[in-house]
Parts: structure tokens; sequence; C-alpha cells
């Protein structure tokens, strides 16, 4: 029998997943059978649209007539429509996997992470980047001690489409929709590697700005207000004593998704960069440089679902590693890729998936307390 | 009425076919509608499984029963077993996708270039690395002139999975089924992306090396002869003028799929290698040094069908890739991608695809002049 | 006549400078002349060793008796013996080169400062990244606006010789003589090349770690406690409104001397890395990705002096082109360099020598506000 | 006692070599002591003016009147007047540092071979890039067999300095002079490393072409045909079975002087930039990818005499490692650079220098072949 899933949101996100959806039977055998069943949104006929060019049966115009219906709800729309519809259909017993960062404010993040631990059922929160094979292999490597000690986590974001002064005015740009810029968008994903790979976060101290007040309404002549931070810097200590520095930038010329992370520790160093994503460049205890590793391996994290060594992956894939660790737990099974000897984290996501709303709210925490210790120019602790 | 697709061997490139066929309508909704009807092969239980995995509806031991009743026949199997399938089905009517090189021999490679002519359908030669978008960006910055007079190409292909001299004999080391080694199955490749961006070749010295002459049969208590090179270089006259070498080996340590290229220009060069297919190093007039494009943006060859800037796609996608331009042919209509105001290319594949048959055998000319340079010790002109 | 020059300190950066002083006949006719006459230490030997290595005339055990004698005077010890004989020395109107930081402490520093205003001679800090030509040229880019409106800029200066914790005590880890650790070697350079780049700095926020409490002394049966930090980072706020993240660490395990800048303006970016000096990577208005230039083209910053286009430079010239600099400008003179077109810093120099013990000081200020903030907790005004 | 240096040729070369002499005793000071004696050439004026710049004593107008007055002579002129001068220094029992490549002729290169055969005295072709750090450091590993049997060599030697046509004739274009062009010129240096890196050539291919026919003579309104090859390319076969491709080119827009092996062993691989000399990449045995190795640690080859770990040199650096066994060899002395542990190659010099004439002469023997190779169309036994 197969798990009829229902999406929310049907552009870039909506189609990223449908896509992973799309190819789970071919690549991995053992993912439980799934349904594309309804996708749900207010365009009727871009929804139409959708549904046929995305492999969906039906649509929908209101979430509240699909969250009890279907076995999996995807929450890909916007951050301010994530908590109401996650929550109430984890409060039906539906499990829910929903687009970071998980809300626009801490609050609502907390309510969607008590409603997941209510529910108890799998609620999974869309860091992608954790299903990166490079990134996995990454975190196998520290987790067995190969790194040493870890010192210092640095994670740079870079994107550039808001340079121009007149590029349009999108919800992302609005906090009330959005929570924050880049700080939430992009932060978030260089907060959650952070903590996949060192551990958890004690205290930071913050800095946003803001480089353009108001923009531009496509096809309308007004401007709106610029109410999120352009770009943000951080630095970090975490529990372990390694010291960290985050950034992020919608205002860096020539980078488009330019998601990078380094590691030092007192073995060895790492660095990472997703545009890149192949490619893990590693320097071990006994190296005289970093090597460029190109993690296509057969036992390399997932690799072996796709194709021989050498024949490099795409930014999408790990959406699909991502839907099948997800419907696996949601399934009930224990996915194999977490069972292999290749990867050490094998065995923490027996009966869960990782990262859930737990991860999501702990990066929200962290996200929450960059802001409030930009306001207040001090470190903050994070709870 | 989707076109029935029957398809011969259901390893490797079978399943990288399968999964291009499988993707075509949610990423090119222009593209005709396939069915995955038959898949075709010896071993009865690994075809059931292929079937199934790859999703097609049935299977058949023999291509003779395929070729009719099918709408397109893909042939995917070794080397010597293309040309008899092919022939036959193309003799039928119908259109014909084979994998490179064509075949063993330039005879056999000159029967079905022959039989594709006298057909009149479409019959396209799978060298996918003309649809890498980076590829196809070079090719039309090429035949704008951005580059100037052409001086100088260069192509290395480095593989390493023979440098153990226990690696286990198989159909690629042998003469009568692959008709070459390093040669055929990489060279082809350089060969054809030359014969793309800079024309026809007019003469060759080659060299090829076999370094390790008999290799252990997996699961048996023999060896068996290598009777195909280990690798190979060779140099060439362009008929425009232009100086190339070429090389291949499966003995260069460390490179698993390493398949590169270099172009000088008298007003530009531009470099490329296949394990990062996202990148073209690019130097133009003016410019002080290469500059590294991500080719990734919205009007760069192909790249509109998938991801925004900066999220980068795989090996695989060159197949989609090809498929669709393929499928396109097939059905008669001229691709929208060829159309594209981007793509200088427009309007060279009204009617038919390219690369077809006359392609795939032009590649094996200059493939057969450096074998026959490498016995007479002489350059040899190509046909 | 020539300048006469007197040296304290005969190690590192003894060698660093007297080479400098011997190659500028060579490459520099037009700098003054100078005679290495007297060198300064307090172990006799090694100091005879020294001046006949290094190709001084004599030697001398109290910088007392060489202030007044020489026509320049270079402090080369470490940081707590800087400010006495630096003040001494231009109180008899000596002019001065210091090695950096200036003082261990801000106050120390104001010291020094004060005297180089009263004296009126050149008084040199010895940033000496300020003339690597890929530094100079891109200053030049982003005085001309090639880089628009600066929004960020980031630094990281990466050593691993702390990595190991039985690496020796030395008074690099001592407060009292160094200041401080990395922050003072290696964040003074950082912070004076965004000074230099990019402007005045408003504001900082710091955070300094030390991960190893004691080390041994080496030979001896015994540790000393280590009282500077190992590692900081710091956010940052420029008058001009960019951002700025600064970082150093001697903890980087596989870096050894990797001082790293990188700026994103409004119309494009750069990155530099100490350890591919004579490259910097530049994106442009148009570009589609950063361009490797080799800034060894002639008319490139100091590179007329040296050898033809593609023929690398080292570190050690860096100090060649300061040494140049200062000599100018203690001579009186407008050097030649300065006054090239291609330099855009031109005029800038007119009668005095840049960086100086001003520069050296509001370095320093900003090196005292990232450390006050530590401890406080806060952000800090640079005063 | 000084060894009386005379040095004829005082442009780049010159410069080149008189600053490598100037700076052995501050960095090699078991080096013999060396005086700048006498500088030889035509232009009186501007002879004097190199001899005040480059610190010789005086200046000679015949080289005659110098061969027999010094302690060494060095031949930097053009190729065509690199052979009587040489010869009779040698008669005269005269050592003599000679650039390369050796003669415009094989058979005047064996003229010089055989006179320093006969002479029994040091006789040093100047072959730089077999003292670069890094260069060294991989003929040692490969000495060790850390790459196993090498399999393949690959060197390109790439110059952008006559694509444009208006670029202007010099002797570098003329055959009487010069005997070849980008061949010999640059050719040269890849058969050097080829040869000390892997060992002796067996039979080659060759390939030239001169794209531009005739060249403009600066400031007279004339041109004068090009008879030289403007790029060449080679394949080769090594006594050891290795693969060998070989190429150069002054068409290649975008490379100022970028000299790259690369080399692929069963054991491991390496490849290198003369652009960024500092760096070997290496793949060795174990390793998932290269390892970008920056060749300045202490035991790294003649680095303990420069600067600390990090601290980069530069192209004259090679100059310097050059004179300083040329001279040693000379004065009859086993440098101590060759003695080091860290050195496979000690005690290969005991007594003489290398590479001599005779690495000279069997380079021009490689050189050669391929031009014959290029009229014949065939392979070229190395004699």
């Amino acid at each position: 029998m197969s798990l009829q899933v229902g999406v929310l949101g049907y552009r870039f996100m909506g189609k990223a997943h449908a896509n992973a959806l799309a190819r789970l039977p071919m690549f991995f055998p053992d993912a439980p059978d799934v349904e594309r069943d309804v996708i749900v949104g207010r365009d009727e006929d871009a929804l139409a649209d959708a549904a046929d060019r995305l492999g969906f049966s039906r649509t929908a115009t209101d979430w509240r007539d699909v969250i009890e219906e279907v076995d999996v709800f995807y929450n890909l729309g916007p951050n301010h429509v994530h908590a109401e519809p996650a929550i109430a259909a984890l409060d039906t017993g539906t499990p829910v996997f929903c687009e970071k960062p998980l809300a626009p404010t801490l609050e609502s993040a907390r309510e969607m992470r008590d409603a997941a631990r209510d529910a108890g059922v799998p609620a999974g929160c869309a860091f992608n980047y954790r299903f990166v094979p490079a990134i996995r292999y990454a975190r196998n490597l520290i987790d067995a001690g190969e790194l040493g000690e870890i010192r210092h986590f640095r994670g740079t974001y870079l994107q550039d489409w808001l340079v121009d002064p007149d590029a349009p005015w999108s919800w992302r740009n609005d906090e009330g929709m959005a929570g924050s810029g880049a700080l939430g968008d992009l932060g978030s994903h260089t907060v959650d590697l952070a903590r996949f790979l060192i551990g958890d976060i004690e205290r930071v101290s913050g800095h946003l700005e803001t480089f353009v007040d108001e923009r531009p309404v496509e096809g309308e002549n007004e401007t709106r207000p610029v109410t999120v931070d352009d770009a943000y810097s951080a630095q970090a200590e975490f529990e372990n004593g390694a010291m960290g520095t985050f950034e992020a930038s919608r205002f860096a010329t020539g980078h488009k998704n330019d998601n990078r992370i380094g590691i030092h520790g007192s073995e060895g160093s790492l660095r990472f960069s997703l545009e890149r994503l192949n490619e893990l460049e590693l320097h071990r205890e006994g190296d005289r440089g970093y090597e460029t590793v190109l993690v296509t391996e057969e036992n390399d994290p997932y690799v072996d679902h796709w194709w021989p060594p050498g024949h490099v992956i795409g930014w999408e894939h790990t959406f699909v590693h991502e839907n099948y660790e997800f419907l696996s737990a949601v399934a009930g099974e224990t996915p194999t890729a977490s069972r292999s000897e290749s990867d050490a984290t094998a065995g923490e996501n027996d009966g869960e998936f990782t990262p859930g709303f737990e991860e999501g709210y702990a990066a929200q925490e962290v996200l929450d307390a960059i802001a409030r210790s930009d306001e207040s120019g001090e470190w903050v602790e994070v709870a």
C-alpha cells in the first residue's frame, strides 16, 4: 500500500520534492511506495498546471481538506504559513515534512516542536544539506575522531540576488512573512550544519545589516520596505569549546548559491563548498595539504544508489536522500542507508527522522539568539 | 500517443537512459510522451528485476522480437552487439539510439552509418557530453567567434580502474568485443568533442600501449589476454589548421572519470573538466585570467528546465538533454532548447538529430586512423 | 652619501629586512644608497655571525649606542622592546622602522605614535602585505570604484604551529611580551589590510580563546602559562557601512601562513591568499565568475622592477617594496612606484611614508577594542 | 679567494644570474665566494649601465678577451652565440655555464658536449626548473618508488606573447639564430624535466606549426619571415615503457609562463605548475584525491636556506639554487643541499654538476628527433 502524499506549495521547493518522490523507486527500491496524491495552493490554474507537471493526482485549495486524508503532509510554503497547517496535521496524527526555517518566530517554531512531540509521528525539517554525501562523509570522519578535537567552524553562505537595489521586493524581504532575511533563509542551513557536524552552540554574538531599505514591487508603481536583514554575521562558542564564525549575504556579488564550511580540528581540517558538492577537501593526520576527495565511491554515503565513481550528482539529489530517509521513518523502517557500515551515524535514526522539528527548533534558537544579540549589542546565551 | 521504447541493455547505460526517459515529463514538458515498453537481455531473472526497477512494462530475450514492435530502439549493449540489431531496426524503419563507439570496427560502423542513411529515420549516437550545458555554451561561444581563430585543442580523459594488474578481465579488454580499449571507450568522447567544438580532423599520429597483458577472470581460476590498449595518445591537425593532442588512460592513478578539454583561440581560451561539469573556465578578450563560470544561469543551455542559478546538476542530466533532443527528432519536432536565442546552434537540428550515426562514424574514422598510425608509425590522413 | 642603517633584531625579521636592503640597488636603482651599518642584539656570538651573514659592518649590544649614530633605525625585536628604543630614536630625530604590532599595549603604541608626531621624521610600521602587488592592485581597483560600494570584508589568517599541545612556549605566548597572541601577531595584518582596502572601522565585537593553557619550556623541565589568545574572531562595522569578519588562529591544522581576504562590493568582488600571492581572484562588472589574475604584468604595481609576465615573485619581495618606499621617504623623495600611472594611490605618499606609526596605532586601537569586547561581551566603539 | 665570474649577456638572463650570484652569501653561506668580475656585450653604453646595475666590476666587448681571465664563464646570449665562446672557454679549461637550449643545431650542441668532455671541467646547462623545490621533491618521491612504476608523463608549456600577428619579430623567430621556436625555447625545459623525472626517451613523434609567417620589425617599415615553429606537440615512448605527451605554444591566449607537468604511476600521481611553483599536487597510495602540498617545509629541498613554512619563494630562486650547485662543483665541493637526507638525489653530483652539457645535448637529441619526425611524418628513434 502506497503512502499518499499531500504537498502545500508548488514552486521551487514543490518541484524539488516532487522530483525526489518520483525518483525513489528507481534508485532507492527499499523506500516505501509513495503516491503523489494532492497538491495544495491558492491559484487554481497554476495549481492544475503544477499537478500535471509534477505528477500529482489532484489539487486542493485548502490544506484543511487535505491534512487528514493524506499519509504524509509536506509544507513547502513561505515561512509564515508553516506553523498552522503543520500543527493541524500533526494534531490529526499525520506526519509532516516542513521547509526551513521552521517559522518566522521562535515562539511559532516552539509550538510546532511541541506539536510534533505530542503527536509522536515523524516531523521532518528540510535541512537537505545534511544529505550531501560529502557532508555525511565529513560527519562520519568527525564522529570517528579523524579530525581530533574540533577547534574552529566557519560557515559562509553567499548569494547576490539582491545586489541590485532595483531587484524586486518579495515575501523574503518581509519580517512578518519570513521572520528574518539572510539569517533565516541561509543562516539556518549554516547553523544546522554547525550543529550536525560540531554540536550544540552555547552562545553567540550577532550582526545584521540591511543595505537597501525599500524595493520596488514588481508590476506595480510602488515600493515596499525591506524589514529583514540583507546580510548577517555571527560569532559562536560551541559547548565543546570550539569557536565558530557564521556569515551570509544576499549582496555577495558573483556568488549564486555558495554555501561553504571549514572546520579545523587538532588532527585535521576540512572544507566544503555546495557549488562543488561532490568534493570534500580534507586534511588528515600525516597529510601535507588538503586532499580534494571526490565523494563518489561506492562506499560513500548514498553513492551506491547512483552511478559509478567519478559520475557526479547534483543539488537535487540531496532531496532524494532526504525524502528517502524521511519516508522510511514514516513507514516505520530504518532506512538501509543509515545501517550501512560506512555510515558512522548508523543507529541514530532508528524509529525516527533526523533532522526533525527538534533540530529545526534548536537551529531557530540560535538564529533568534543572533538576532537578539544584534539588537542588544551583547553576546546572548542560547537557551 | 506515446512513443514505445525498447531498450537492449539493462546495466549502467540502461539505468542512465531509463532515468532520463522517466524524468522528461517533469522537466521537459514539450518532449514527446514516452512509454518504457520493453527491455531486452539474456538473463531472464536479471531482466525481470531490471524491468521492475527501471519501469519497463515487459522483457524480451531476443531483440528480433522487439525492433519492429517499438517506435524507438535503444542499443545500449557492448560494442560488438551494436551493429546487427541497430541495422536490423533501421531496416524496418525504426529509429535507433546507440551507445558509443558505434562499433568495434570501422567497417561495421560504416554499415551502420549506411543503414541509417538508407532508413532516413533518426539514428542517434550517444555522445552525451555534447549535452553538458557548459560544453554547449562553449560551442556557442566558439561559433560566435568569441575565441577567435582556434589554434589548439587538448583533450585528456583519465580513469584508473585498471591500475591494479589484478583488476578483473572484462569485455572492455577484448578487441573482438570492444574494438579498442581506452581509445574507443574514452577517446571516442574526446574526438567527438573535438569535432563538435573545433571541426573536422585532417590527419593524426597515434600511440597505443597495453601495460598489463593478461588479467584474471573473476570467479575463475584463469586469466585472459588483454587485446586492446590500456592507454592511447594522439596528435592531430584539424582542417582549420588548429593543432590537437588527445590522450586517455585507464592507468591514471587518482582519476575516476576525468574528461578534460582545453582550447586556445586567438581571442580567448577555455577549459572544462567533467568532474566539475557545471563550470567552464573561460578567458575572453580583455580578461587577465580564466574566469570560473558557473553555467547555471537561466539562459544557459538547458538550465531553465532545472533549478535556479547556483543549484548544480549532475552527470546524469546530460542523458536527459540527449534523450529530449533525440526523442523530439523522432517525433518530428524541433526541440525548444535548440530554438532558444541563447543557443547559437539553433537550427542545426531541424528535422534531424545530432550527433547521429554520421557523427559516430566520423569519430570512428579518426579512432581508426589513430590505431592505424600506431601500427605504421606514420601520420595517417583521416578519410 | 649612503644612509647608515642600524637594525635591532637579527632573526627572521632581521634576515628579511637585510635581504631587502641588499636587493635594492639591482632592482630599484632610484632607491637611496644604503649601508648596512650596525646590527644590535644581546648574544655577541650570534650577533657576530648574523653581521657576517647579513652583511652588516659592525655589531652593538646596546641600542642606546646606536640610535643617534645611524640615519635610520629598524626595530625588529619582540613587541615589548619596540617602544623604548623607537621613542628614544625618534626623540633624537632618527627615522624609525618598526615591526608590527607596534606595541603590546595601546598605551605604549600611543606613546610611540606621539613620539613620531613630535619628531616629524618618517616612522614606518611594517605592514608588509600592503606591498604585495596583488594587494596594491586591489586597492587601486577599489579606489577607482571598480568594485562599487563595498559591503563585505572577510579576513582570515590561519597558522597551525601551536596545534600540538607540546609545542614549546615562546615570548609569543606571553601577554607581557607580546600583548596578545593570534590577535596581535596575525590579526594586526588583517586589520591593517581592512583599513588599507576598505577604510576606518567604527565598532567591533571580539572573541578570544586559549585552547592550551601552559606549554613546556624548551630544554627545561618546566612549563609556562600561555597568557594570550591562541585564536580570535571578530565582527566589525566599517564607517562606510560595510560589514567585516576577522579571524586568526594558530590551531588551524594544515595551514602554514594562510592570510586570506575576501571583499564584496556592489559591482564586484575579490579574493586573495598570501600562499598564492601573485594571484588575485577578481569578479568585475559583467563577469560571470572570478577571474584568476596573475598580477605579474609590467604595469602592475612594482612588477616592472622584477621579471617578465608569468615569472612569479615570493613573500620576501614585499619587504623590498616596503623598504624601497620607506627609505625613499627618509631620503625625502617621492618614490617612483607611487608616481606610476597604474597606481591610483599615487600622491598619497608625498613627503611621508604609509603605513606609519599613525596606521600602526590605528590598527592597535581596533585590536584593543576587540580584546575589550571579548572581556565585556559587548560591542565596542573604536575610538 | 673568490671565483671571478665573466658573463656574456646582460638582459633578462643576465639579470637573473647576477641576482642569483648576489644572493648566495646571505642564503648559502657555504657557497664559494664569487666576484662579479666582467660583463660582456656589444653595446658599450648599455653594457656600462648593466655593469653598474648588476654589480660587475668591468665590461668587455669581446668574449675572447675574457674567457681565459675568469674562473667561470657564463654564456647567456642568444642560442646562435652559445657554441663558439663556450667551446673556446672550455678549451682554455674555464668552466662554462650556458643557457638552454645548448645550440640551434644538434651538431653544434654535440661539439659543445664534446668540448666539455675533453675539458673535464664543469659545464652546466641552465635547466633551472630542476631546482624548483617542488620538482626536486617530486624527483625524490619518484626515486623512492612512491609513485610506483611510471606510466604517463604529460608536459605542456604555454605562453601567449605571439598571439597578436603584429607582435614584433625577434631573434627567437629565426631559425638561424634560435634553431627552433617553441620547441627549443619551451620544449627543451619540458624534455629536460621528463628526462630528470622519468628517464631516457626512446622514440618520438612530432608536430610543429607556424601560425603567422612573417612579423613586423620594430621601428622599421618591413617584416621578416618567421622561420621557426610557433607551437609544437610530441608523443614519446620512454625507455622504461612510460608514455609521454609534450606540448608548447606561444599562441596559448591567457597563459604567460605556464609550465606544467603531470605524472601517473602505478602507486600515485603528481601535478605541477610553474605559476604556482611552491605547490605540488600529489596523489599517494591510500589517498582519495590530489593533496595540494605547499613545498615550504624546512626539510624540503633548499627551503631551509630561505624562510619559515608558508612563506613562499619565487621564480628567481631557482637560479640561486642552480648557481649554488654549479659554483660548488666549480669549486670542487659537493654542495650541502645534495647531501641532505631529505634529498634522494644525494651523491649523484659528487665532483660534477648536473644538468651539464651531457644533459643539454641529450635534451637536444630529443628536440632534434621531434623536428625530424615532423618533417618525415614518422616516429623517430632518439639516438
